[in-house]
């Protein structure tokens, strides 16, 4: 996958693109990154990018010029660009996964200042948001959206450790331990050193379905269950509620 | 406010620190913020601070001595200590607001491999989440949350300027616009070079709710209106029913 990536702050990715998994998709050829500097494409003395907004306001707007000239040279048939905003559609892990399958060259562009000319949107195919939050620009969303779809290509991860993923399969989790076994009073659970596989595997199904229903209830109403699933809730239920 | 990350990747962090607004927030003294590295915490030979779950399945965990080692060094009464994790609450603005006003030490957990040993929790406040995707890492989710609070500390950027944010609210903010006026065919609309202040608020308001009734509906559901704020926004349904 090719990803552009649009800033007024090019360096802020140094240590993205050299750390890590990212890294390792790069050098393996499974990702493709550019970063490209606003400042080339404006026509404005002293590389500006910005002006006040019209009908008044506080702070100031990037004008729409410079990514009209930068798009127009980059956008393919193949291009999907996204504007990174706190007014887009909420990105999640199955949008990540359809964007790892689906697209060949991302485009992302990060705003910054108190907005961007809106007449932006008419070059962008989607505006996307990270959350619920405000951020002083969108270069730490264009590396979540990066981050979460580059370890998703084939082959940058174990496919046995993103399918076990809190959301993958619309859960949480399950708690996970490991050596040593016994430290300052706490304990790894019997049951993880026992060895008996089906045990640990019905555990770590109730377990995980217990942190859904317990911290994230609202996941498990856009899921379908399995048997053994609902049988375990219905269970868990009943010991929750008898508290 | 005083913010500590702990990190196996601590240059993760050396553009953050350097750029825009947290540069100048840290130069000001709003913001005090100091990144640990785990290695420097663990007992194991190397700097190792991952092992096998127990129980087996993929991947490695973060071990628990050297959170524990680290923690107990830095944490007061004062701290307020954070997990970063796919699993947790999901963060918000009115999150990012009542963190920037009442905490005075934030500690901030970055995992990494394929998750940390449950026990980190009993050292932990609260595990937070910034979306439903996972990451190979909390670093960038560590940024999320330090940037969005720090913006919001006394100072740091005009309050002008955050109180007519998108989500600050409970609207996404209306459509921006600045020079040139018109571009490839692409204009400003008149009313915001009309001068007239009284119909560009009424625009803006207008062009707020409708991009939050268009965009995203779940944002009203939540909100209390104004009477005329709701006169408008039943015009806008009538009207986008009547297209």
């Amino acid at each position: 996958m090719k990803i552009d990536i649009i800033t007024i702050f090019p360096n802020f990715f140094d240590q993205f693109l050299t750390t890590s998994k990212i890294k390792h998709a790069i050098e393996d050829g499974q990702a493709e990154i550019k970063i490209y500097d606003l400042r080339d494409y404006t026509d404005l003395k002293g590389g500006k990018i910005d002006d006040t907004p019209y009908g008044g306001g506080a702070g100031m707007l990037m004008i729409y010029p410079p990514f009209h000239k930068l798009l127009k040279q980059i956008q393919t048939d193949e291009s999907y660009t996204v504007f990174l905003s706190p007014q887009g559609t909420v990105f999640n892990q199955s949008i990540a996964t359809k964007m790892s399958r689906e697209i060949k060259h991302l485009i992302l562009i990060c705003g910054h200042y108190e907005g961007i000319d809106e007449r932006v949107l008419s070059l962008v195919d989607e505006e996307m948001s990270i959350g619920d939050y405000v951020l002083t620009g969108g270069e730490i969303p264009a590396m979540v959206i990066a981050d979460s779809i580059i370890r998703l290509l084939p082959g940058v991860i174990n496919e046995a450790s993103y399918i076990d993923d809190s959301h993958q399969q619309g859960l949480l989790k399950y708690p996970q331990y490991t050596k040593p076994s016994s430290y300052e009073g706490l304990e790894v659970p019997e049951v993880l050193r026992s060895g008996h596989h089906e045990q640990i595997r019905l555990w770590r199904l109730r377990e995980s379905l217990r942190k859904t229903f317990t911290k994230r209830p609202d996941l498990l109403v856009k899921r379908d269950f399995s048997k053994e699933e609902k049988k375990i809730l219905d269970n868990l239920k009943k010991e929750i509620e008898s508290k």
